[in-house]
């Protein structure tokens, strides 16, 4: 079959490699119905060192089981399921907590031996705590939001939940990329009335607004830090929500967000070290967020994109076959795309 | 009268200075009756650098109102009142929602004009936000536990509470000082049943098994760290107190606390950066805690400090008299004192 492999920086590949198979007996094979390139993916894309060796990239994809091994009894071949960006177990304690990145069974895509996303088919450990049914065929329009459950949109809604966002907290978004814009989705579903967008890409903030951000600000570092608070009347808003992750992006939420507020982050951090001396200390700021645990998320959210009431798919604004994935990497890293969306 | 001056790294003076009087019309006059030295206030008696002209220093007080201005209603001369770390108007939207040390109208004592806390007595702005009566007389035996909500029991108060600590949380509390030892006292009143003591001095970790630390563990750095996590069967607890503030107390917090938990911290930062990279993301950890807003927290505390339930007061192993203050300071820098009382 044909996967797709990162050799290093730039270098993105689509290769013949061999077709899954269950190894272990808590094992699915899934065949890729539809798979997608994430805004992490172009961290690895832009400065991966250059190996002879690829590795399997791509950790969101939804599917059809194909084989199960003998322990799997909550999937069954045939079902179309979605894996979230991490596979678990989700029995023990750190799943039962809704953690469900931290799994000491679990692990992620694309590593240690397991399987990439972006392919057309995968060996999906831990399957029965891992997948998760989706009650529509492989031909519903619903697919590309279904597929936003396995990491973008989970990953916007943790960072509104671990930023404590309800119908009381203002909200600023920072960053206009796939993530940010479903991050407003997010806060608006959970009932945010004051939604400042921060992102310069003028159809991606005019989704944004479709999304329920109410303001957007353009302006970028202490400029647009300054924006965003003047329209909070200089306080600065509840919490932020931080979907960039490169290394100015901590100090511009540390100065958009209000005394005693929060700021969470779902952007991978590109620096090892950040602002968190005397000044977030006198003004009772507090920071959170993480990789999303979307497993937890799935259930809670299918609902709302099976009945239409959100639609984070939108954010998909191109479609690739599997062959033209190098080219999807290509457009996304020059903002072309905002994300890309692999029909293999 | 005579009030505390620092000059500089170890040059604490206690000097003549101008008897307080009303200058705005919500001040009040407080002749102190109890005042303390704060390990913050070892900071600058360990670093300031020298200046001719000396600063007014302590923000710890209690003491009886002499005067009062025109528009102060609440406070009466004659009532003694304890006053919180910072002055706040106590009606302000921050002040409202407890975070009386963003109050745009408040400071801190012994800054901007405002007297220090170790002295025979202070100009208390905006008293009647700042200052809250007692109920006892200044002869009570209870005047050292009642000093604490001044700052030291409320700051240990603020970290447990930030941290999310309740009944089901496992805690760690990093640092035998004061705040420490008031943390674990927070902790076990909150309901924790499990509190890990990190420290290494005897006496004062026997009092933090007295206030309700189960574990102490004197080890330092990495191996105090690896002791704590085998303690909670290598996950590390659900929230770290750091009460220390020097640079490795934040990698040792986030050392010993378990995926998904929350470190607080009270201890003033000693640093500008700290390590909040892909590490801290990965693990969905959280960074809270800051300068307490011990206003909202008084009270809130105060009947429990009446009816002799917490005796945060045991922290006081020394008592001085203004004119041995320095010596007061020496003793602290030196941890042959703990924490240090005055009486005027």
């Amino acid at each position: 079959m044909r996967a797709t492999l990162i050799y290093g920086a730039g270098d993105i590949r689509v290769e013949d490699v061999p077709y899954p198979r269950v190894q272990d007996p808590t094992d699915a094979v899934v065949r890729v119905v539809r798979s997608c390139i994430c805004g992490s993916d172009l961290w690895p894309y832009g400065s991966r060192p250059a190996t002879e060796q690829g590795d399997r990239i791509g950790h969101e994809f939804l599917g059809v089981v194909e084989e199960t091994g003998p322990e799997v009894s909550r999937v069954r071949p045939g079902d179309l399921v979605v894996a979230p960006l991490a596979y678990a177990d989700n029995t023990c304690v750190f799943c039962r907590e809704g953690l469900h990145t931290s799994c000491p069974r679990g692990g992620f895509w694309g590593a240690d031996g397991v399987d990439g996303g972006q392919g057309e088919a995968v060996r999906a450990p831990l399957a029965d705590g891992t997948l998760v049914k989706l009650p529509v065929g492989e031909d519903s329009e619903l697919l590309p939001s279904l597929l936003t459950l396995s990491d973008v949109f989970c990953t916007g809604h943790h960072c509104a939940v671990t930023a404590g966002v309800d119908m009381r907290t203002t909200v600023t978004v920072i960053g206009d990329g796939a993530v940010g814009l479903c991050a407003v989705l997010a806060a608006r579903r959970l009932g945010a009335e004051r939604i400042v967008l921060m992102g310069r890409h003028r159809q991606r903030t005019a989704l944004g607004r479709e999304f329920g951000a109410t303001d957007v600000v353009p302006e970028r570092g202490a400029e647009g830090v300054a924006r965003a608070r003047e329209l909070t009347g200089g306080e600065g808003t509840h919490t932020v929500l931080e979907c960039v992750g490169t290394r100015p992006a901590p100090e511009m939420a540390f100065g958009a967000v209000r005394d005693g507020g929060t700021v969470s982050r779902v952007g991978v951090p590109q620096y090892e070290e950040g602002p968190i001396g005397p000044e977030m200390f006198r003004r009772n700021l507090t920071l959170t967020g993480g990789v999303a645990p979307a497993r937890g998320y799935i259930e809670e959210l299918l609902p709302d994109v099976l009945d239409g009431v959100i639609e984070p798919g939108r954010v998909f604004d191109r479609t690739v076959g599997l062959d033209e994935v190098p080219d999807g990497y290509r457009a996304m890293a020059a903002r072309e795309a905002l994300k890309v969306l692999i029909a293999p």
